[in-house]
């Protein structure tokens, strides 16, 4: 699928029903290398991995989230964390996370393959921490499920873009 | 230009030095659009954006960071904040609006534009509030200068995807 990046970005949808078919690792690999080329600040990349196919693993994460369905129906969950390692600056950090993961939701959605961004896990990402066994110096930040998409959502709103704007101190206001 | 999405991501550099020429209120436009369109949690949109052309108050917005040259030298300033009323967890917000940016620079390089995504100004994000009189439920988060680019800028490095994965608690390893 090639399509302009405007048309990507604008179609792209949360995708929380999937088929049972797999994607391979030739897809998450791309995937995974679409977050790895996000920006961040010192171009310090403060990101790191875990991806989950494992049934029985799958069906453990899925208990610490009201979206359960939604992580017991993707056959692969990728849980995305901070090292806090080497985190400089927590805000900033946190922004390139999220840069990485929309490289990936774009990724996704240009290989015809789909996803959603789970954040109301991290409600409970102490107890999930304990549950992958993860090193204490990550914090998980996100999952992101994948696989094919077995619906097609309708369109989302968005505000307008003029609610948006904030006008400059001077009255030099462009005419969008 | 139409490119695949792997492509953009993995090509797209920060650009530093930028033409005179003045990018178009249309471009501008697509350019928000795509911030527009990123995901946050609970489709809360979090983002206010600014946008700074009049030389003067670019001169002035330069003063609060030790990238003066680079405010200086690109004719758009897009302000970006965090709607502090609209937050709802700082950590996601502040996800979305890292999404929203990348979105913002990958719409930016598919455009034929440049772009550089300045954190270091927020160090000094009181001052620079005060500078542009900007309300106080917004928080500025980054600025984004756009151009015409007058530099082609050497590859970047990345840690390699490898170092980047953590293993999961089952030995489910994907071949990758």
């Amino acid at each position: 699928m090639e399509e302009s990046i405007s048309k990507v970005i604008r179609q792209r949808r949360s995708i929380r029903k999937f088929t049972d078919q797999i994607p391979g690792d030739k897809e998450i690999e791309q995937i995974l290398e679409a977050a790895r080329w996000a920006p961040s600040g010192q171009n310090n990349q403060p990101w790191k991995f875990m991806i989950i196919q494992d049934t029985k693993t799958r069906e453990g994460l899925a208990q610490f989230t009201s979206y359960k369905r939604i992580v017991r129906g993707a056959p692969i969950s990728i849980v995305v964390c901070l090292d806090t390692v080497i985190s400089y600056n927590r805000d900033k950090d946190l922004m390139a996370i999220g840069a990485a993961i929309e490289n990936m939701l774009l990724c996704v959605y240009s290989l015809g393959l789909g996803a959603c961004w789970l954040g109301e896990i991290i409600n409970r990402k102490e107890k999930v921490s304990q549950y992958i066994d993860l090193a204490g110096d990550l914090e998980i930040m996100a999952v992101v499920v994948i696989g094919y998409p077995a619906e097609n959502p309708d369109d989302v709103a968005r505000r307008p873009l003029k609610e948006l704007l904030i006008e400059p101190p001077r009255s030099k206001l462009r005419g969008i």
